[in-house]
């Protein structure tokens, strides 16, 4: 059951006004990208370096854990990371989607060499793909249903991006990634969730390639799986993040990614029901909207 | 299109009669086991030492391949393994599907410590059951629909054996294989190819776990993909064997493995319609069946 | 500097006599084995599932922390590991060596199929042979410059056990492992730190193959590097263990270990001097000595 | 023993004139680098994709096999890769040092976030850290004796640069590396075989880091090796390169290295004592001299 008055928030930045007595890694005046989630730290999966799978994990905004979108909020510090003298509050927030491309392009071992599909020019779609080129993919599609989108990301850094028409069948649109690439794909993510999407995936990715399922659909899903699995095509999905928040902040430190044109969209606390109402109507095309806890203006 | 003419047989073993001028690694009088694929050694795959995934290879008795259940058969001498004093021609014949475990329990890591649920006991599972607990799963538990079978698995060293009952559901299957364990599978591997397996084994399998599709089913599955993929377990597929005749050698050269209860019937070559009726009626409860090509008498 | 009044013990286990208002994996009357370790949980090693490479982590008997070699002590409960019923407590202290011996053969990646050299037969190289074994490996020989020790490593499952005589040259020993083996070992181990043994090591050991140091010699070595690195052949060492702890335990639950035999003296614990004058002196051959500080007889 | 009749050349491209029946890959016409080792394709370690430890190799201009400096040179067509159309003949023949650069660079799991010392800066100095870069490596400290060859390195992308001074000790070289970088490396390339460097490169490395060798020093080293196996620094040497060539030339493709700075000087084949005389004399600061074989005028 959820709790109707749970406090929402979970990318976020801020300043270091307290530490607790044990506290080394930051003291008060520190810069700091909050990785939303603390894990129990006793569990096998936490021992293990895969706290993300902890299923005690405390994760800001998921009930019944609150978020941390308020004046001030108390983390654990070792889940704070110093933002370098060279990163905004802004970009300090955006590490949080960034992780999440992060996390699926080491899950996909995307690297130098890589030939990648993406479906989803989405937010999701557009952090992958950032991270994708970052991580030294040779060619990157990626595909969507709407053309603004495509263009987004095409200014992104996509070297390819095809529009799925309406009219276009699984087998049509498989045969055009192929035509587009010359190639197959070696590593597929799919950012949608969308059934025909696993599907293009499943089958135009290249044998004994990986395919990595970013975006949570409907559980059950029909897919072609013997067909990829014969190939020893691996199918993995993503949980959010573990370990990935150092390198979605070293690719922004280095200049590798760029992720301020993510940022479409700013509002001081007192306006936050603008700040959902932009995001629920789309007015303007938003892609990611900051609200301020801590400004009289912006 | 199918040649009609194709000659059968890829599970088989020798003698070495005559060399080619270049071949070191054997001499007439050897006995082998020969691994029935032969692949172009030139492609990307074969570079990169997955052999199996070469698209040009020769496979026997996979159209337009022939086969090797003959008397004399000419075969690369790199793919023919130099068989133990201690070990049997017939042993040498079941090193094939004995590799199909191998590869199936290498791909989904089981090792020292692993619960590994094993659906369906027959050839393959048995197979599977016996690399599994040669590679020190702690736990396994083999399930089937036919008791005789789970009798058999039993004495080929599953530690538990579980009967699916016609009117079980899905949820029973799941919630049984938990009661049974005591815990969840971290590998679990279908040897089944069928829809229902397949779900259980993505519905039980542990977070963080892999699944392991062994049986080739019919290519469209409805599964429950995004319920096991969120909590991060992999999928993975097999293509027969890579580099695993020498491990499923090894493992029979030490006594690790027993194969010879898998061996059920032996024929001359003169009665080669017979054991192939033997194997359609499964009059005799057959698991592998012999034919001996160059035997009088047996 | 070492603090002189510190108290020793790491090897141990016991049963729970009070638990922490958290604790939910254990409860009083538990019987555990304690890893001696506990490590800051904050730090990138801890986050990333290496724990034991921890800089903050607290380790029994390690100035300035104090052992476990008292009738009550107190440990962090996820690293208390519950026994199964049939084993005992002498098994749980010897899950610490143990415990070496698996993250040696862990990180020499020892499975089926692997050649493995043991150099060394003392306590640790017994432990590392006897999960070598349990590990899979097809061949293991083990040497030693004593007879005595050698005949246990015989008792405890050594394929091969090789005399290094006095006189023996670096070459001669290493032809002489050749000629026993019929091959190169694709593994490893030195249990001994000692610098001929580390040279034979390097120069033995199959190209692409692995080199474990686990016994810790003086720093500065004289070896042959660059033969052995131009061949591919990585060198790694151990540092205590790291996740370890379960797969040591599921050894010997399951059988496939037995460490009794390591077993070889007992005492009360009002006679600890005399324990640790066997161990000094070496009177009456001792491997492993039991201390037991809560019995009134043995 | 060398036969003095050698042909040299091993770093090479061309243009193919003529192809064998059975090859698809190429054709008359097409522009390719060549990789000069050409493995058995029959051995375990052919089978398992590291083909470059095959002991039956023929590799170019290694005893007792003639090297590629001449006019017409037969290769097997699938070790020749065709050049894409925005590559030059030049950077085709600097693929081959160019692999050695990946290959070191994978071994030593180079990735974004890697913290990366290289020892060297001659020519393999610089492809690895010309790869480091283009693999994703946030800060790469370089470091040689000579003042001239570290502005190259700076102009070739070397985040730091440091000059080791004659009165440096082996400790004050450690600590400086420390202090500029602010951290410790946790990748180290030695592209000296320098033992003084050997020893920096396993001090300095930050605990469960990775020392890599690339240069080949003389055979038997001193060094601090036990100091550094208890931290799980891990040693790896590298032989050459293995399935290296793609991803070389998709980093010249693409743009993310640009080798031609390394091309200082060029000579037509009737000149080739002249190139010789320049590699051996240093005259002009030779880096890579190129010779062509099939121009009368360059």
């Amino acid at each position: 059951m959820i709790n109707i008055f749970l406090r929402l928030g979970h990318e976020a930045s801020g300043q270091v006004v307290k530490i607790g007595k044990n506290v080394k890694n930051l003291k008060p005046g520190d810069r700091v990208a909050i990785e939303p989630g603390v894990p129990c730290k006793n569990c096998c999966y936490c021992k293990e370096g895969k706290y993300n799978l902890c299923p005690d994990i405390f994760f800001c905004a998921t009930p019944p854990d609150d978020g941390n979108l308020c004046r001030y909020y108390c983390h654990a510090a070792d889940f704070c990371y110093k933002l370098p003298d060279n990163m905004s509050y802004e970009e300090g927030a955006i590490m949080e989607p960034l992780s999440v491309g992060v996390h699926a392009c080491r899950r996909g071992n995307v690297q130098v060499g890589s030939v990648v599909l993406i479906l989803g020019a989405g937010p999701i779609g557009l952090v992958t793909l950032l991270t994708a080129k970052a991580f030294g993919a040779s060619k990157v599609i990626i595909t969507d249903l709407v053309d603004d989108r495509l263009k987004v990301a095409k200014h992104f850094g996509a070297d390819y991006i095809m529009k799925i028409e309406k009219n276009m069948s699984e087998k049509d649109i498989v045969s055009k990634i192929g035509e587009i690439l010359g190639e197959a794909p070696n590593v597929s993510l799919d950012c949608t969730g969308v059934e025909i999407c696993v599907r293009v995936a499943l089958n135009v990715t290249k044998t004994g390639g990986t395919v990595v399922l970013v975006g949570m659909g409907k559980d059950e899903q029909t897919v072609p799986l013997t067909g990829a699995l014969i190939r020893e095509i691996d199918i993995k999905g993503i949980f959010r993040y573990c370990n990935d928040y150092p390198i979605a902040i070293e690719l922004v430190r280095s200049g590798k990614v760029n992720v301020n044109p993510l940022i479409t969209h700013r509002f001081k606390m007192e306006d936050t029901c603008k700040a959902f109402k932009t995001a629920i109507t789309g007015e303007g095309n938003p892609i990611k909207i900051m609200i301020y806890p801590n400004r009289s203006s912006l």
